[in-house]
């Protein structure tokens, strides 16, 4: 496909009223990713270099998105709502420069695979003027049915208009198409809209195409990728279709899931092989896992990068920056922001650690807090290697320890220490004797007054 | 309905061996609320005035659980169990002023609706003198059937006694019964004990209403909310329904769970339009959440209300008295027990906060801990509005913070803080030049030693 | 059984490329249990006195593992890979002494169970000279089918060799299979290798045995536990099932599970009646749990003993050697490792509590750290009855705390403290009147400057 253009227009003005959301539908998410975003990566994927949009009015964040996603796509509004060809013709500056493959698709059908793309594709090359993408399926009902003759797609005949013999057509339409660029504009623009609702559909490109002695036939995805989103309902029954997909890949990958069921991914997520995860672990967007590494149950990532053989958890977690070197170690009730841990140094308990440094073998105590913000600016503490953190300590930033630096347990932290130096912030204890007992009368007297 | 008088017996004497518990089986759980209490929530919402609870002997927490659920509503105690409608006898005081619909129901069958109670009194209302309570199944095996005929039921059949025609019905009985009020009591005291186990079963008073010539119907609920409860997995799995329910009704609403299976809610939980609910999150008894907030995962909420557009967790415990305004955070390893924030007030990392007030906008370092109990009483910690409270902060209730006012990180706070001041409370570091290295010389000399 | 000796080959040789691991397959783990473990447990527990284990070349940690599992077990390496016959005769040592009964199984089919086990040995005790052990599966294809006739087991039919009657046959080959032991040497060296592959097949055993006349039988397990495990995606499959199996049976104890399937056991994991399980528990090994405790949400326990109507989390984390006296309550985001509590002694929020006692009744406050470890060596922290620790308390060990002992919130506590004494080691407050302001009027334009 390397050398044929590739325009792709994804229709994305729906409201999506069905979601009783204030967000446009293509922006809810699968996998930490706007559902148009899933739509762009594929087509991405699959050599698509040229990537319009067509957007409801008043849809600014949504073109936010989308020059976030591709810069280089083009966003259209679609003013009025008339029908499927109507939406891909507001990309219609688009079309008059038509590429060698044209593709509509949609940006409420997020889990097509660039591989079925790359076949829509493979389809126009060996020659095609009209590609549908159908799927399989045991509950055709509803759907339009894909009729095929010699390799040929005839018609798509809606269910409303099949004979009992066309109804048992289990090859349906998913309503994504491939024009060959020569015939895309001219198809488009010959669809009517002598319908009962008035309105332009994709679908009659088919008999359009065929009455003009066109080639048009149908390729098959599966039923999964070509399902489109109207309710929450179906919001998250595809995020389930996705987070399986994505377990698969990583029980294929050579990971140990303890159960999978209960790990969730983001669209992104790149685990190594021999990586064991464990019950009920979250993967946010931007997380990569290196060999051997374990990541334990309740254990929340988003952005960061976990080093091989590193443990982390349970109930880790790490937030965007967290860069752990190998054979470091995270543990429980630790957040971890923005800082990176050398090779083999530890947060094990109860700790704060942002916008920091750990230099490698440092071991920070439990309960260590980084106070790296006024209210105002965010500061650094630099930890240097091979350091000791007492416990709950407070470390104000900005402030470096240098190598080999310890910490007095339960010390507030201002100035920097020097290499190899211990530092105290920390008051003398003193003890008053037998004033405890007295402490306990006092109150047991205040608490039996009140009640 | 509203025109009719209503009373209902709930029978609730079962010991319910098989649960294994000391527990009596009503008073076992689903969505957070006793099986008694969701039949109980059911007749009032179905607009049942009177409502008699039959328990067994011995149950003075089931006594005062049902007085809590319903403080009009009548207990009393069946000292032998000798069948169904000896049971319902039991509440003999309270039939002796019969309602125009006398319902009798189960307290183990807790997932019965109030539109499918509304049904069975709608046809007391359309002139039935006995109403019984069917579901359809695919497995009828063990249940007995309903045989109806032209819109009457002419007999409750066993499966023992059950023809090869019969036990091919798969409408069966759920137990639950409606009586006119003119006939309940006469009907009840008409069924007598001569089968095998010498019990008195309520399904007999078909049998006896045909004879009289009464009008005796059966109106179809499901067979989810007709199953009823006698081990710890039918517990289980009831839950499970309940469970289903809630998330499919929180998804009509308009919330996206990211994986719905995971989020459990509790009888009582609100949810508003655009709420979005990531992986495993649990709401107890008692939880409000407004519109646009998003509950991260791993959150566990009790009693709690969540403002617009609030972000808690991951990792957020709101327990009984949180009240979070608009805007507000509360963040990972965070408790928040009766304590109110201030529009955008945050707490983001690993704090306890109880007994507190928190002022708008006011930031709430990681590690600070209120301490509200001196092991004899709570105190209050109130913290005004703009205030800037520094990490690892002790604040030693009761104790006010003015407005702006800014406690450095690491203090311990006995006194207030006026507003606009800044108090320390915390010790000057010391340095020990080299000292971190010839400790460690020693510390290694002693592990060597003991090893 | 009892009077009969027993000789077990467990055959664990297998590399297990299909897992992509470094690790040797029969190490993964089901349960928190290696699968050789498994196998082994069941063999232990049906009474088979004499194990011998084949691994393959270079396994020294697989062989480290055998004998922790079973010290007086047998390790024999099967240098080349000639097929589970030949894999068996790699413990000839151990069949040169053969018992009365000679079991050969896999380390790769975890879920065998020791009931299992017991009727391949009763068989053999019945007289049998060689038991298959065989399952019934409604998906035979593919797996050799059990011929039987008049009790006897006439052959093994592999797929490719059975006709198409034989092929409807759906009780299959589980591969396991028991010999008496006068027969089993003689048995197992004369099977050939003249096949396909050039591979010396265990089940050739079976003809050999028919056409010698000895009595050949089939006795039948379930599925599920005569499973191998080959791929990642078939270890969580398995993890499953053995989670099911565990989950079914702390029903049937009489414990409340409030969602199942969001519970995860050890293979090892002990609940007493009446304990109820709140949603996302995770159960590692080593953890015993007393009647009427109650493990809320998110808990993680290992290596842990929770005492009668204790209360522990949500968020709690037990590690080994935590042992919790009853009524005593561990709460959210709490860390208890090595560490013994008292009657009624409770630590509810965000603590490490590490290396120490706490005597009953004492309450240790939020945000108490015990200090542990000094980077060398571990301390302990001793903790009287009836002791108040203040919040945000350190307390650096080895210290005591007499019974009654009070320390002041925010304390660092690094010298004992005597029976009814109170503790300080805390500055005190000082405040700035209207600093604050002028420390934010300094950050701000600080923040300006920047931006």
């Amino acid at each position: 496909m390397r050398n044929r253009s590739c325009l792709s227009i994804v229709l994305a003005a729906g409201l999506g009223t069905r979601m009783k959301s204030d967000l446009p539908k293509v922006m809810h998410e699968i996998g930490g990713l706007p559902l148009v975003g899933h739509v762009v990566k594929a087509l991405q994927s699959a050599g698509s270099e040229r990537i319009s949009v067509v957007t409801g009015p008043d849809m600014p964040a949504l073109e936010k998105l989308v020059y976030e996603l591709a810069p280089s796509a083009r966003c259209y509004v679609q003013t009025d709502r008339l029908g499927t060809a109507h939406a891909a013709l507001a990309a219609r500056p688009a079309l008059d420069f038509p590429a060698d493959d044209v593709l509509i698709l949609f940006g409420d059908t997020p889990l097509v695979t660039a591989e079925t793309v790359g076949r829509v594709r493979k389809a126009l090359a060996d020659g095609a003027d009209l590609v549908v993408l159908g799927f399989e399926t045991r509950r055709p009902f509803g759907y339009g049915r894909l009729l095929t003759e010699n390799g040929r797609l005839v018609a798509i005949r809606e269910e409303k208009d099949a004979t009992e013999e066309e109804r048992k057509v289990t090859f349906c339409n998913s309503g994504i198409m491939g024009f060959g660029g020569a015939q895309a504009l001219a198809l488009l623009e010959a669809i009517g809209n002598s319908n009962a609702k008035g309105e332009y559909y994709l679908t009659d490109a088919v008999e359009i195409a065929n009455a003009k002695g066109l080639k048009v036939v149908a390729v098959s995805g599966t039923e999964i990728e070509t399902q489109g989103i109207n309710t929450r309902a179906q919001l998250a029954s595809c995020e389930a279709d996705f987070q399986a997909r994505k377990r698969r890949a990583a029980l294929e990958t050579g990971c140990t899931l303890l159960a999978p069921a209960t790990v969730y991914f983001s669209h992104d997520t790149v685990l190594a092989p021999d990586v064991t995860v464990e019950q009920n672990v979250v993967f946010g967007p931007g997380v990569k896992v290196a060999k051997g590494a374990r990541i334990r149950a309740f254990s929340h990532l988003e952005g960061a990068q976990v080093g091989e053989n590193c443990v982390i958890g349970p109930y880790a977690r790490l937030r965007p920056g967290a860069v752990l070197g190998a054979e470091s170690r995270v543990g429980n009730f630790v957040e971890v922001k923005n800082a990176t841990f050398g090779t083999g140094a530890k947060a094990n308990h109860l700790s704060y650690i942002g916008d920091a440094s750990v230099g490698s073998k440092s071991n920070i105590g439990a309960g260590t807090i980084t106070c790296n913000y006024d209210g105002y600016l965010k500061h650094r503490t630099e930890i240097g290697a091979g350091s000791f953190v007492g416990s709950n300590s407070t470390l104000v930033a900005p402030v470096r320890l240098g190598n080999g630096a310890f910490v007095a347990a339960g010390s507030v932290i201002t100035d920097d220490v020097s290499r190899d130096s211990m530092a105290f912030g920390r008051a003398r204890q003193t003890v008053k004797d037998g004033k405890a007992k007295q402490l306990r009368d006092r109150l047991q007297a205040a608490k039996d007054s009140k009640s």
